[in-house]
């Protein structure tokens, strides 16, 4: 997926979309909205993806420019996890509504959905 | 695509993510959160769509629950339009977000977005 973006699109809404660039880098970008991950935390928190999709759907996100590399402060390790940009952390308003609505309807729709960083972070309450 | 919604999800975003259904979908939804639509209208909203697909994509949201037909006081003509359902009208912030992003960061990515809805309403100012 190198494929850059195009330069004319037909409504906003449209373009917001092929940014976000599909179902995994929203989740993934959802999951980095809310603190950065390693590499190894991400492959936890996205068991149905294989390891070659998630490499390239970082490193697709990392050239477009949404998700960075760094080192900081409130990740324990040293080695330098993933992170929203700026330009990705514009997106946020996005990635919180997206989770609010998945966590307050799921019930009408008869639903359960996990919540697995509040699991790795050792914070889930069982739900 | 009949196939029915799954019962669990990964995580909250996972599941918004597959109840939008996807970026035509999501576009559709955002147009009906706007106003009700008649065919005739999305038909010229959407133009990369065919019909086909179009009429698919209406008859899915309609099964499951987020899309109805409906004579509305708010579209001249007395034939029944597409109109979002109390179920469909849950997903409007995130809706209006992925407009909103999409019209505030388009000239920061360098692209041109189109405002076909209030081109076919006559409000459009040709930006």
């Amino acid at each position: 997926m190198t494929k850059p973006l195009a330069t004319r699109f037909n409504c906003p809404t449209e373009f917001a979309l092929t940014v976000l660039g599909g179902k995994w880098k929203t989740i993934i970008l959802a999951y980095l909205s809310e603190r950065p991950c390693h590499y190894s935390e991400l492959r936890q928190l996205l068991p149905a993806l294989s390891d070659k999709v998630l490499t390239e759907r970082l490193k697709d996100m990392q050239r477009s420019g949404l998700v960075a590399r760094a080192k900081t402060a409130s990740v324990s390790k040293s080695r330098p996890a993933y992170v929203l940009t700026p330009r990705g952390a514009t997106l946020r308003p996005i990635l919180t509504d997206l989770y609010t609505w998945g966590s307050k309807h799921s019930d009408s729709f008869g639903v359960h959905v996990g919540n697995p960083l509040q699991k790795l972070d050792g914070t889930d309450c069982g739900t």
